[in-house]
C-alpha cells in the first residue's frame, strides 16, 4: 500500500504544508501545477525534494482558482477542462524532466476531484484527457463501489487507474467520502489507524452505516499540514510496512 | 529567410491578431504561453492552426504580467527567471505533443526580450535555461553587432541561436532597434520593403545614422495585427521567395 | 425606458466593445470592475467616457474569472460572494469619485447574474450585500414574473431595484431568458424591434409559447460589440424617444 | 510615537503574519489591498480585527504581482501607477466603510515603496495620486534626510505625510535603509531596542558609518511575522509608552 500526499502547495511567499518533513515518509507526491497552488519556483523546489527522496511524481491539476485553492466548483466545458488539464500536466512534466524525473500519474485536486467522482461524464472527460496526453500516465481516483466499472472504462482507453483510499475520512455505503460538514466524518487518531489496519488486512472499510465495504485501494492519501499530520504519517507508514 | 510572427496572443474572450490570416504565410509561429497572453484554450487552437499550415513552433515566454502584456520590465532573480521560462516552455511543449507537434525553439517576449538583449548576464541566464531544458531547443534572439559573440556563448552550452531581424524597425549602429518613441523608428511600407530587399541581397541594414550594418539574420519578424500587416507579410514573403 | 449596456470590458492590451460608439446613445453604463474584465486603466478610461456623455454609472461585478470572462458558475460561499461584491463595487465607486462621478447602481455580470436569477437564496445574498454597502445603490436585475416579490424583498432591506428587459432575447413564460442554445432564442432585427415596441407600448413581451407577459421593466439591456449592435442601439433609442 | 505594521497579508488559503497577536499592540494597520497579498475575504477579516482594537487603517497598495509578493520592481507608466493606486485604495476604503471604518492613510508596499523612495519623480506621482483621491488621506513614507523637502512637496499638493522609521534596520547617512544583503543591516534585539530608545529620546538614529542622523519620524514600522516579532513589538510598545 503506497502513501500519497498533496505537496508543493505553497505559492509565492506563502508556505503551506511541511513538505520537507512529509517527503521522506511517502511514496507518491501529488504536486500542484500552479492553478490552485504552486508556481514555477515552488514546483522546482518540490521536484528537487521528491528526487532526493526517490518519491514517485504525480501532477495535481486543478480548476483555475488560486484564491479559492481549487475548492470551488467551476463550470468548465469539456474542451476547457481538457486543455486546462493538458496545460498543467505538461508544465509539471517538463519541469520534472529538467531535473531528470519522470511524471508517473495525475491526481485531480479539490473540487475538480470531487466533481469528477460525482459525475461519470466528467470522469470520462478526465480519462480521455489522460489517454490523449502523449506520455503514458496513470490516473489516481477514489476507490468506490464503482471501481471495477471505472477501471474498465479507463482500460478501454489505455489508461491505468490508481485507486486511492483515505485514512482519515468516514465512508458512505457506495464508497464516497462522508461530507466534512457531518459529525464524525473525519476520524480521530484511533479510528484512523483502525481504518488503515482494516484496509491493510482485507482491503475494506467500515462505512458510516456500519457496513463493510471492500475498496481494494492501491494507495492511501495522507496529509502533512502540521506536526500531528507528520506523526500520523509515520504511524500509518509503520502499519503499512508491518503489513507488507 | 524564414518569416516568424508572434501568434496565439488572444486571451479568454479577448481576441488579438489575425492568426488565421497570418499562419498560411509564415514559417515560424512564436506562440504565447499564458504569462503575457494565451491560455490553455488559445494555445490548443493556435497549435492546431500551426499544424494545419505546417508551420514551425516556438515557445514565446514572458514575464508574468497579463495586464501589462509582458511589456513592463520585472526584476526577477536568475532562479525565478529560469523556472518561469521552464514552466512556460514545458506547458507549450506538452500541449504541442498532444497534437503530435514538436517544439523547435524559444523566443522571449516583450520586455523580457528587450531586457535580455540589453543585459549580457540575463542573456546568459536565458541561454542556460534553454541548455538545461531536456529537449533540444534553439533560441531566437536579435541579430546585433554582437551576434558572433552570442553565437559562441550559446554554442559553448550546446544551444543553437536563430538570429532574427525586423523588417519594420530602424536600427542603431550596434544592431539594436531604435526606440519606438523616436521619429522614423518604425518604417513606412516603402522603407520596410527596401530594408527587406537589402537584408535578402547582402544580409545588411542601413542604420539610423546611415551606416551599413551586416546582420546575417536567419529569420525576419513580421506582424499580423491587422489587414495592412497581412498585406505586408504577403509582400515580404514574395520578396523572400524571389530571393531564394 | 432607459438603455443600459455592459462597458469597460477591455483588459490590458485587449480591446472589447465599441465603447466610444455606444456611450453617446445609452443612459446607463454597467462598468466591469476587474474580476471578469476591466482593469484600473480600463476603468479610468470608461469612467471618463461616461462623464463626457453624462451617462449614469453602475458597477458590473463578477465571479473572479478573467479567463472565463465571468461566464462560468463558481461555487462561492455567502461570505465570499458578499466580500467579492463589496471589493468590486468599492473599487469602482472610488475610481468614479476620483473623476467626480457618483455610482448609482450595481448589475451583476454573466454567470453571477444568471445564478442569482435562478436561486432566490443567492439573490437574497446579493440584495443584502447592496443593503450593507454604505452608499445608497440600486440593484439591477431581470424583470421576471417574480418582479413584485423581488421588489418587496429588496424594499424591506432598503434596496431599490432597477428591473431590466432584453431587446434581443426570447422569453419563457415565467419571464426568464430562453437559453441561447435553443433555436429562435436570439431575435433577428425585426423581432427585436417588435419586442422593443411592445415593451414600450404596454410593458409586455410575447413569450416563446406565444403568451403575453407583462414585465414593466425600467431599463432595456443593449449590446455594443460591433457595428450592427451600434446601429440597433440607435434604432432602439429612436423607438424609446418617440414613445416618451 | 505610533507603531505601524503590515497586516492582512494572507491570501486565499495561505496564512501570513500573526495578525490576531499583533493588532492589540499597534496603532496603525497597513492593510494589503489584493495586488501583492490580501483578497476580499482577508481584507474583511483584517478590517474587523482593526475595528475591534480601534487601530487606525491604512491602505497598503502594491505593484500587481501576487507571486512576487510585490517585491519585484515593475516598470509602470505614471498613468498606470496612478490608476493602480486609486483602484487599490478605493477597494480598501469602500470595504472599510462597510464596517463603519474610515481610511486614514496610504503606505505603498515593497518594491513600490523602495522605488518611490529612490526616485523623486515617482514619489511625486504617488503624492499626486493621493492628492487627486477624493478622500483626505495621508501618505506614509520613509523619514530620510530629505524629509523636509518631501513634506513641502506634499504640502503644496494638500497631502500630509506620515514619516516612518524602522526599528530593526540600519541606516545610511542619507536616511535610507541599508540593503538587507549587507552584514549588520538588520539589528539584533539589543541594537533594535537601542535604536528605538534613541529615536524616542531625540528623534535620531546612528547610521552605519556611526553618524547621528535626526529623522523626527511620526511612526515606527514593526513586524509581526512570528512569536519573536510579537515579543519585540511588546517591548517596543513599552518603550514608547514610558517615553510618552
Amino acid at each position: 500500500m503506497k502513501l500519497n500526499c498533496d505537496l508543493g502547495e505553497s505559492f509565492g511567499s506563502w508556505n503551506m504544508g511541511l513538505d520537507d518533513d512529509v517527503m521522506p515518509h511517502i511514496n507518491m507526491a501529488n504536486i500542484a501545477c500552479g492553478f490552485h497552488a504552486g508556481d514555477a519556483d515552488v514546483i522546482a523546489k518540490t521536484l528537487k525534494l521528491a528526487k532526493q527522496h526517490k518519491v514517485q511524481i504525480g501532477a495535481h491539476p486543478s480548476y483555475p482558482d488560486l484564491q479559492g485553492f481549487g475548492r470551488r466548483s467551476m463550470n468548465l466545458s469539456e474542451v476547457e477542462l481538457t486543455n486546462c488539464l493538458h496545460y498543467q500536466i505538461a508544465a509539471l512534466e517538463g519541469m520534472a524532466k529538467v531535473q531528470g524525473l519522470t511524471l508517473s500519474y495525475v491526481k485531480p485536486h479539490g473540487a475538480l476531484y470531487n466533481d469528477m467522482m460525482a459525475d461519470e461524464q466528467m470522469l470520462q472527460t478526465v480519462i480521455n484527457a489522460i489517454a490523449n496526453y502523449p506520455s503514458k500516465l496513470k490516473l489516481m481516483i477514489l476507490a468506490t463501489k464503482n471501481a471495477d466499472k471505472h477501471t474498465k472504462i479507463a482500460k478501454s482507453l489505455g489508461v491505468e487507474l490508481i485507486l486511492e483510499a483515505f485514512a482519515d475520512r468516514q465512508y458512505t455505503d457506495d464508497g464516497h467520502l462522508v461530507s466534512r460538514t457531518l459529525e464524525g466524518s473525519v476520524h480521530n487518531k484511533t479510528a484512523l489507524l483502525e481504518q488503515v489496519t482494516q484496509l491493510l488486512s482485507d482491503g475494506s472499510v467500515t462505512t458510516r452505516s456500519d457496513k463493510k465495504l471492500t475498496l481494494n485501494a492501491h494507495s492511501l492519501c495522507v496529509h502533512g499540514d502540521n506536526a500531528d499530520g507528520i506523526a500520523l504519517i509515520k504511524d500509518i507508514k509503520a502499519l503499512c510496512e508491518s503489513a507488507d
